[in-house]
């Protein structure tokens, strides 16, 4: 047993316990569940005790201390949807297509997603824990404390493994692995039946070594269908894999049927939906990740949020981090976009980037809230929540905190 | 006279020598100019020299030297359009209006742009200088060197003389002050023509202490008309200032065809223009000055910057940073929008944000470009050129330097 650790003088500490208690759906500013003039007892990495300071137990007030000066207390946000191991650059792929090159033409000159595999084949694992460990101290700063990294830029047993790998690499922050072999076909192989089957020995091997927990698809046409995905899922479900998928996003193709079918944690993008199917999604235990960066940058609809949040659906958002559809690792603008082009409430917001977040990675016992037993994963702030997911501003986030050590700290300059 | 001071071991210096040739017109990538393995020579704040390292003169040879250990060396960006000085908050309209409450609902209610000029008429100057020099600080930490603001929530002698006080308070960064007066009617003015007379008294003052050398104008349906501005306007330029115009950003309202009549600087939003004006525009020697994330925030049309490039305009970006209509100070994001939304091709944005801007302004001899002579201002980054504009990077400037003076150094823990 480590000795607690009190984080005192919290101006406003924003807790998310009333968003806990609705199990992220239909949250309102209320269920931000602020504390004012708070503390934070922290012991072994988690939450011992938090209230109003004037009510701290007399056996925390000789503990070791530490001021935070009347500012904001905010949980490490999730970002709960990534693919932020790779190599590679696709930045001249934006520009061609900004210049109205079309995607296959740049498929053909050796860009789009199979360029990243190659690049990501060919990079030693040591270059890809750094590269991607830049990218986690990006997500720190920005409060984010848990994140969910697929693999999927390998598509080969040797790759895939290698990027999984290099995610039990990566320090300071929460990685929950996901193992996305099925995130598209690769050009060696005969078709998609007989590449998830080859994809079998890989999940008994990442099983074997405890490299993930969690088995995500990409059910889209030209890549995955639904009863392929089904066979796929089934194997891994019974080894014990947790499911997530990538479900209707370019066109409605059964993605979100089959994760309700098979109690997925997450059915992500859900865009091409009809009225039955969100209200199915919406009052099933699976939570709706809505990746609106991607649909910014691709330029195609929105998901229809709204209506999802009307009949109940559990909301998560996420990055999409990566480097082709989603080049952005920057959580404030994914959360103006939910605002402006989904018209989803600012409390609605925090609840998707916390409460709902964990909730898609199973984890919502332990993180996405500020609690007894929680981890202390926190952020400190000098903005109210009304300035979040707004200005895009460079300067949100103070310091971050996981485990209630500090991971994290900003530029004085700005201070 | 200084001591010169040496910049070594640049890997990358982008100079924009040939887009200052071109005028900011019709600019590609060989415009950068960059100059690799280079040396950056500064006396008196100026360049004095640079070039290739290889070719360093030997007088330079022996002075005072920092070496930037192989990083880019780009120009300061030139923010030519910015409403930086206000007091008070509208992130709660923001949010009322997403949720589809209707403006003239939120101005019965005491919001809007009033509600900014009633924050901004209490407040004092050391608050007002306050928070804009944070404001300054978060523009540096973004490469920008140079920043135009405009007064104009103020709306009466007393309270626009004190904004333009302000503005000559900031620090760090160049500045550069425009009265805008006539930003809008105030509710206790009687009419448009009898408030444009009032400020007359106003330029005349400005004119005597020297605090701005520009006049600015929105020509707009309830604000001013293109007669009313006419008079006002050439009442400013006799007086010698230079003019720049809100022209056209939600109608066609003729702001334009006088920005050319009256051979003001530039002609800023320029959205709602047909086909022979933006000709005209184009072939003139006012600047277009587009300001992408106003359109972002309100949700409208954005310009056609692919055919005013066509017919030879000559292109400004800018924030249009605030409080209402662009929350935002993010330069990446404007520039992401200019290359998604407006087909902008990545040198023509960084033209816009350097040559441009400079232009705008009529500094198009002194910022906006590194050459012998101009300001040393200028930012250190590890990212090469194809990554701006891009990905909403925390992460993209180590080190800004203003008159070769270091005025920003980025957070530790990234690099």
């Amino acid at each position: 047993m480590g000795r607690p650790q009190v984080f005192k003088d919290i101006g406003h500490l924003l807790t998310m316990r009333g968003a806990l208690k609705k199990e992220g759906r239909r949250v309102d500013s209320r269920d931000l569940a602020i504390v004012k003039n708070a503390s934070l007892v922290v012991e072994d990495g988690r939450v011992l005790w938090l209230g109003p300071s004037r009510s701290l137990p007399t056996t925390y007030k000789k503990v070791k201390s530490l001021s935070l000066h009347g500012r904001w207390v905010y949980p490490g946000f999730v970002d709960c949807h990534t693919h932020m191991i790779f190599a590679g650059d696709r930045s001249d792929e934006f520009e061609l297509r900004n210049r109205g090159v079309a995607y296959q033409e740049i498929a053909s000159r050796g860009g789009g997603i199979l360029s990243t595999v190659k690049a990501t084949r060919k990079a030693t694992m040591g270059s890809l824990v750094q590269s991607a460990q830049m990218r986690v101290q990006e997500h720190l700063a920005q409060g984010v404390t848990t994140i969910e990294i697929k693999s999927g830029y390998g598509l080969d047993h040797k790759s895939e493994m290698k990027i999984l790998k290099a995610a039990r690499e990566l320090k300071k922050a929460r990685i929950v692995p996901t193992f996305l072999g099925a995130h598209a076909i690769p050009k060696e192989a005969k078709n998609a039946k007989d590449y998830l089957e080859s994809l079998q020995r890989t999940l008994l091997e990442i099983k074997r070594e405890g490299l993930a927990q969690r088995v995500d698809i990409f059910i889209e046409k030209g890549y995955f269908n639904s009863s392929e995905a089904k066979a796929y899922l089934s194997f891994a479900r019974d080894l014990g894999f947790q499911i997530a998928i990538h479900a209707d996003q370019l066109s409605e193709s059964g993605g979100t049927q089959l994760a309700l079918e098979l109690r997925a944690l997450s059915a992500d993008h859900v865009i091409c939906l009809g009225p039955m199917s969100k209200k199915k999604l919406a009052q099933s235990e699976t939570t709706a990740v809505l990746l609106p960066s991607a649909d910014f940058f691709l330029q195609c609809e929105y998901p229809d949020a709204r209506k999802l949040i009307e009949h109940g659906a559990r909301i998560a958002l996420a990055t999409d981090f990566n480097p082709g559809s989603s080049p952005t690792q920057n959580i404030q603008f994914v959360g103006l976009l939910a605002r402006l082009k989904m018209k989803m409430s600012l409390p609605e917001v925090f609840s998707a980037f916390t409460v709902g977040g964990a909730y898609a990675l199973g984890r919502q016992h332990e993180c996405g809230a500020l609690d007894k037993g929680y981890f202390a994963d926190f952020f400190v702030s000098k903005r109210p929540w009304q300035q979040f997911f707004y200005n895009l501003s460079l300067d949100s986030v103070d310091e971050t905190y996981v485990g209630g050590r500090r991971m994290h700290r900003s530029n004085a300059s700005f201070n």
